[in-house]
């Protein structure tokens, strides 16, 4: 029996690094110990404090249908930290609760983009990008951003790409996965006159927004005139080590929810009361356990840097954000994937291959900053030397 | 900002019970006391030792990122179940779990309609099913039921529905909501042989199969060449009292399943690893406490049928099967939506205008049997008065 051309062409055909994923799941089974830089997964658990507020709404009868759009408080709550960091008057009624950060990126991509209608992404970009957009039956356009700009998009070049797509949408990521870029002010400024004047959606994901090491994470919500046609991508997973409870939101205009929330009647019927409740317990801990949550990251970014800076093989744009590093290998002459497998292979180390981010990531490297720190500067050194014999 | 057509028309605009909802959530918020009659939730919560489970699952530290198409062990008991219920035999690889049995008939539709292509859907019909359609970009389109069928759908109409709008599946639900019809074995046969000939994905919602008061639920997927062209849609919603916990699963062939886990990947990027093993937990507790669970539902239809047998105004069809009733008010002169309202304003008891069921239900209102025996019992008999006196 023949499936919708939609879902069968949601892969797109191209390198998405479930190939190294799934060879280091078969090491592991094997018995090897691998070494993961590969899954952007805190190697700490989720706080056993969440876990027990969940436990404890679970128990006092909230297991329940829960509203579909998200219960009042938590919406509130997530209203209440968008507008403290970004200053922009902020309601529950702007929030809509959902089942992660990835329902939350393909729901706002189903608001507004319709069957055959453009979406642009920016290349290098989170994995499921393009395959988000084809899920909605849309169309990806990727617009380049390179290593010599530090990853950072030029706006001349989206609103090129918007007027020769027709594109409805612009999905950006600020602080970036995989290049850990966090956008400037004026990268915000440009990307916001250019999705005004090709009257574009901005889809923007912040879901690293409480992991900065350099600067200040912007929101574009928060630019002239953007709010009402920017839908913000939030999510407990990074920023609360809460990736297994899948559960974040989108922060839109109030009749963009209103339309989400339709759409969420018949795709997930609402996300689960006990989960809620332990989400909201999480936000009102405040900043203290976000930053408590974020802190290992910068000191192995900083055990990377160090590392770094005694070869000569590898060269690395320093991240200002998020919880990755990418390298760049191609002083090695090895592809990104060539060398991820080659490490794999002979170091037992998993980093995701640069192309499987885009074209614009080929010849890179990414490496999750995700394990013990002993560990992680032992695993980088491995990496390090592996690249310096090979461009020897 | 304009948004999608598609999500913009989601609800198409027709009655779909949501205002009878709001009037009685604005009721109980004024302190009136309504006796919700309208809702499929059941009067019990999710059993402890669940709850139990789902935190020790949590504790155990299964709270990052789980398998997209579910943890083998659960993929594992959702077949075997499948398999003893049905005699086809069924692997982890033809379940995708889901979240929840919503998700899954999104998901189903996404994988077998594209943009513009028609979803047949039998009438009445439980509420988000043309809006589910919607959400995927598909045109849905119903093929009756009627009454003095006892709602048992007519093949040759499917077939003639299918021909004149070349569509491209059918999604039935049995035991039925809102009808409580158990398709026959019959019925069950005529539909198979629609689908063929039409070439029709069948997309089969049996998440009441745990609750059947008269006859033997039987699975379309069992019938001689079904399989390869169906998607049984079932969730612990129902049958294990864990609405909230939005967890379900689709069985389809492995080749269906392995695109469905790329649509995940990109809708919900999988379900809580905790819940999972809640719900692997629920289901090796086995038949004995979906039993349980039912029973009570089983009490409160003899209760409505012994009223029933007392009276004239109302007709109604013996529920063979799932947690409602239909009952035909037509002798009130009243359509189902008037009826429901002035009881819900004259009697504070909320029940489902048939109107939002579809054109088949008019002048029908459905009752959930859902609130505790004595409660209902005085509930269906003011019904029952409050009809009669209309009639009169």
């Amino acid at each position: 029996m023949e499936l919708s051309r939609r879902i069968t062409g949601i892969t797109g055909g191209g390198s998405d690094g479930w190939g190294l994923y799934y060879r280091a799941q078969a090491l592991k089974a094997e018995g090897a110990e691998v070494t993961e830089l590969n899954i952007g997964e805190h190697d700490i658990r989720t706080d056993p404090a969440i876990l027990e507020a969940m436990h404890e709404a679970a128990k006092a009868g909230h297991t329940g249908y829960a509203a579909v759009p998200g219960i009042t408080p938590l919406r509130e709550e997530i209203a209440a930290r968008a507008q403290e960091r970004t200053g922009v008057p902020t309601k529950a009624a702007n929030v809509m609760v959902t089942a992660g950060g990835q329902a939350g990126l393909f729901a706002a991509h189903s608001a507004v983009l319709d069957p055959g209608e453009t979406g642009l992404y920016l290349d290098p970009h989170y994995t499921t990008y393009p395959g988000t957009i084809r899920s909605v039956g849309g169309l990806p356009h990727a617009v380049e951003t390179r290593p010599r700009d530090a990853f950072q998009p030029r706006a001349d070049e989206i609103a090129e790409a918007a007027r020769a797509t027709r594109a409805r949408s612009l999905l950006i990521n600020t602080p970036n996965n995989p290049t850990g870029t966090v956008y400037s002010r004026s990268t915000l400024e440009g990307i916001a006159q250019a999705c005004e004047e090709a009257d574009l959606w901005l889809i923007s994901d912040e879901v690293y927004d409480s992991q900065v090491w350099e600067g200040r994470h912007l929101s574009t919500r928060a630019l002239p005139g953007m709010e009402a046609r920017t839908m913000v991508v939030g999510s407990m997973s990074k920023s609360h080590a809460m990736t297994g409870s899948r559960i974040g939101w989108i922060i839109a205009p109030e009749a963009a929810v209103t339309q989400l929330e339709q759409l969420a009647i018949n795709t997930t019927y609402g996300v689960q009361g006990y989960i809620q409740r332990a989400a909201l317990f999480a936000l009102q801990q405040g900043t203290a356990l976000e930053q408590k949550i974020a802190e290992p990251f910068r000191r192995r970014r900083a055990i990377a840097l160090d590392l770094l800076a005694g070869q000569q093989a590898v060269t690395a744009i320093p991240p200002q954000g998020a919880m990755y590093m990418m390298l760049d290998i191609r002083a090695t002459g090895m592809s990104g994937e060539e060398f991820a497998l080659a490490l794999l292979e002979e170091e037992r180390i998993a980093v995701m291959p640069g192309e499987s981010f885009g074209a614009a990531a080929s010849g890179h490297i990414r490496v999750a900053l995700t394990v013990e720190d002993a560990r992680f500067a032992d695993a980088f050194g491995r990496v390090l030397r592996f690249a310096a014999a090979r461009a020897a």
